[in-house]
């Protein structure tokens, strides 16, 4: 059943692909060329579109959220003695799962121990940690936030929470469930593939 | 009417706030903990609780999201020969605009020009932009993508789809339609207060 049938066009079931497998899909413009054309050529060409997931629509726009999160998120508050991204994101991790080893951040971030080295040493001087043996004996000294890292990550969320509520202003409670959720999907899918679970509250 | 009603609670109607309003938001837990207490300070925190939108959660997830498109993203595909994040986007605004000027990107990414000429410079180095005079006769030159750029800018993003549709395999084509139109929406919600609209194809 095509959901956009075009009035007076037939369906055609080129290479077997079952008619109602395409109208599933449900992409209009696809699905009328689909009906129109006959031209081998151009059938295998839309068919080939018709098939696909318009996965490079994430992509296009994760660009830009990318973007966002990196350029514009702090020009959307009023704060601007952020943490630099780095540094939330470690620090998160670190008061999450408690003091960690220059290797068991390596091992979670997927990152070699020179960049944690180096990212690591810009948090001891701000004071966002400090180095302490480790807690159950092992010989790596482990890295634990300190009270200004946790003030420091509480100010930088809650300011990120209030420019994100002022930029879904018209969004609907339920909508912005629904987009986290699909968020934490992918987020997910994207751990599991690549091995590396971030633990969530 | 409520979505989570608990049997034998009376729905209540704290400070005026109509009963299906609250109702509308679908919060399991915090509508049955509205319904079972009468202690005014209870009330009032649970109510707050239950008028936020879960916007942390977005918060949150995006945190999650900008790591694996900074760090984790090509570890998920084979090709490392990848376009570092600003070059891409830069190189993709370029594209889609046609040649810019420092003055222009610096408008159009709300980034300075130090910044700016840093990372032309280095697109420069790699033969990625190319300078040239202003075609419309300004003074200021202007940087236009070359066909290196251009062949970079399609391997990288063909590369970045790849990789998505490797982590979406599960999904339905309806889902990814759905949540690209989520992230379209935050990024032009984001692109409106920020009065820096970006062009979509």
């Amino acid at each position: 059943m095509f959901p956009f049938r075009v009035p007076g066009a037939a369906p055609i079931r080129p290479h077997g692909r079952a008619a109602d497998e395409v109208g599933r899909l449900r992409r209009p413009f696809a699905v009328v060329v689909y009906l129109q054309s006959r031209d081998p050529a151009h059938v295998k060409a839309v068919e080939r579109r018709t098939m696909d997931k318009p996965t490079h629509l994430i992509e296009f726009e994760t660009m830009l959220l990318g973007r966002h999160l990196q350029l514009s998120a702090p020009r959307l508050r009023r704060n601007n003695q952020s943490l630099d991204r780095s540094a939330y994101t470690l620090l998160s991790r670190i008061r999450m799962e408690g003091p960690m080893s220059i290797g068991q951040l390596s091992e979670a971030f997927g990152l070699d121990a020179s960049t944690l080295n180096r990212q690591t040493a810009a948090m001891l001087r701000a004071g966002l940690v400090e180095r302490i043996p480790d807690p159950e004996g092992g010989i790596a000294r482990k890295f634990r936030i300190t009270e200004e890292g946790g003030r420091g990550l509480d100010a930088e969320r809650s300011a990120n929470i209030s420019g994100l509520e002022k930029v879904m202003a018209a969004w609907e409670p339920e909508e912005v469930a629904a987009f986290a959720a699909y968020l934490k999907r992918l987020n997910t899918d994207i751990e599991n593939l690549d091995g590396r679970p971030w633990p969530r509250p």
